[in-house]
């Protein structure tokens, strides 16, 4: 584990807020720029060819990836992202990116040789936390975001993606579904640590990794409310217009709608306007996030928030529910059986992940869960043992081993 | 008018923002640097003595103000504040500082002379948008905020009101009640745009100008709602630490509180933390104004609000009614009686004002009200019609000649 330990220390201090604790790590940023040449220069360390694609994903290939592709042996991938949402934990995105270059280190330093090329990705802007749209690299990859559309995206200071990408140095023109990059990879694996509680109530070793069985369909609704700004100490309640009426009735409807249906939904970000203590808000933004194991279900419970809040809201993003390969899924987890032969766990997430988005666009795809004793993500808190993570750099390197050596 | 027109011309594009068309005039900006230069220009044209106090405000007076006050003849000042709230309105603060200078001009053209000097004033931060506390500049001169505790206010960068004015060129240090200041000041006189509908129900020209009665009891609370952040899409339910129910608690609770206790409520400001459409809220921080005809009925909202909220408010700042100086209030609506001798209407508000704090602290102290013709104030579209602008400054010349002259 000592390159393990070595790279998490490296990226430990990078986008770390000294008061929360937590990382702010948003894409295009100067942060994001110096996790960007940390992945440069691991995988020229260990002698990678690194290889950007249109999308704004890096990739590093231990082989020609183009010439297998030719021969009929596509590569496999492995990898995560290293954005963080606002005050994320260290944990989601990096410990995919860590583990899949010490796994490579623990197939190299057993001396199997892949049958073809292994690569490591580094996907960007997978939290969405700066333009709003999530897994925004991997959707721009397989062509799920449109690039024009996604070049528009803009910031909370109103810069765009176009503009933040060039600042860093990286021409937004080429954006774009690339399929030179994707037919490179054969089969994907995204470890990542787990963001709910299901590993953490498997007991003993059997619950330090799991396999994913799928991803439930999500998306993110952006309410606009609106009111009309006026003096809070001088303006009747009967002449005002005041949308945090409209917000507390989102907020519960949110509530209750996501218990009758048996679903997930979540205001996680608010904008009020002009935000003074003295004013009644002009308007107020509200992101709605809503999930579940069905989409009819998830897409009641917008509909619940909308007739509550009394407008109509935005959809920012929809993903359908996203089934793993079950093949590749049932493999892995006999892979990763334990001494006494039961397979590991398998378990769907309400949480999407750029592996969703490739097994979309057809690409075969598993995902591994590292067991998160709290099940606490999206936090300061997020936790995972050092145990578990050893566990899960191993069992990447057995599923790297049995699909590739 | 040529004075006034002229006047606020050059304070039109100032602190405008382009896209809202509202005003961010705020505390020790570049901003507020260039509101105070154009103060001392008008003060320097007019052969005034421009003199700050020891607590951020400046004056500008015709003759000797101590002179006089060791004479027994203190001056009358008049003015209002230049700074304003989030996209404010072009009208609160400034009518009343450039109105001053305009009813000097009249009463020098008229060629009065007065007894006493007389002095005009641009008080300091007066809606507190920046450091969170109304009326910082006329609260730090009387007493009625203490000197340490407005140093340490901070504003949403963390920057403190000492770093802000010390960046300002102006040394934090001497900030206090300045009892020097004060004892120029015989008589306060403060024009404003009214911030309600009272004088856009009176028809005609008697609508035109007020003479104010009193300012109600108020305050502003701040609510700190702490939830536990994690992932939107994976925490259960039932796990969650959400703070945006508690939110949604207080602002319904806030609405129908105050409907019920005959005052007002309104919480314009928020702030989530993280702040991530996929992330639960570790904190949100929400902001009640509450103010009514009686004190009791403010206090018993936000006891309601406390109790939805489930969490104590803590009080940022409470003002008590302030009654205006009785006799100086009825002179002053017998002055401004219309051709048919009928006093000017005097109406109560509840809004704050620098007028407020210095009445509070003993000050005979009057406020004249601009009729505003849709009652919107603290937003772009605050109006006030250029004949009733007129008005407003015929109005302070005539109190000023039976004052002062």
């Amino acid at each position: 584990m000592t390159t393990f330990d070595a790279m998490w220390s490296d990226l430990r201090p990078v986008g770390r807020h000294p008061a929360t604790g937590g990382y702010r790590r948003y894409a295009w940023t100067r942060t994001d720029a110096a996790l960007r040449e940390w992945f440069r220069g691991e995988a020229r360390q260990r002698g990678l060819d690194v290889v950007p694609d249109r999308a704004g994903n890096t990739w590093a290939w231990t082989a020609d990836p183009d010439a297998a592709a030719d021969a009929g042996r596509p590569g496999l991938a492995m990898g995560s992202h290293l954005d963080s949402v606002p005050d994320g934990g260290a944990f989601d995105g990096p410990l995919g990116v860590v583990s899949a270059f010490a796994a490579l280190d623990l197939v190299r330093a057993r001396g199997r040789s892949p049958r073809r090329p292994l690569g490591i990705v580094c996907f960007g802007d997978e939290e969405g936390a700066r333009f709003g749209v999530a897994c925004a690299g991997s959707r721009l990859l397989t062509g799920a975001l449109d690039p024009d559309r996604a070049r528009g995206l803009t910031d909370d200071q109103g810069t765009t993606l176009a503009e933040a990408m060039t600042a860093a140095g990286t021409d937004p023109r080429p954006l774009g579904r690339d399929d030179e990059a994707l037919r490179r990879v054969g089969t994907f694996l995204e470890l990542h640590v787990e963001q709910g509680r299901a590993l953490a109530d498997v007991p003993g070793d059997r619950g330090a990794v799991g396999v994913a069985e799928g991803i439930w369909p999500h998306g993110r609704w952006r309410l606009d409310l609106r009111g009309r700004a006026d003096h809070a100490g001088t303006t009747r309640l009967a002449d005002r217009q005041d949308p945090t009426l409209p917000l507390a009735a989102a907020i519960q409807a949110a509530r209750t709608a996501a218990q009758r249906h048996g679903a997930l939904a979540t205001v996680g970000r608010l904008r009020a306007r002009p935000n003074a203590v003295n004013a009644i808000p002009a308007e107020i933004t509200a992101w709605l996030d809503a999930r579940g194991p069905a989409a009819a279900d998830v897409h009641a419970v917008v509909a619940c928030v909308a007739e509550a809040a009394g407008s109509t809201p935005v959809e920012e993003s929809w993903t359908p529910a996203t089934p793993f390969d079950p093949t590749l899924r049932d493999r892995l987890a006999a892979v990763l059986a334990g001494p006494d032969g039961r397979p590991a766990p398998v378990l769907s997430t309400g949480a999407g992940h750029d592996a969703g988005i490739l097994s979309a666009a057809g690409v075969p795809t598993a995902m591994l869960f590292v067991r998160n004793p709290t099940g606490v993500s999206h936090s300061p808190a997020e936790h995972a043992d050092p145990a578990d993570c050893r566990a899960g750099v191993a069992a990447l390197a057995r599923a790297v081993e049995h699909l590739a050596c």
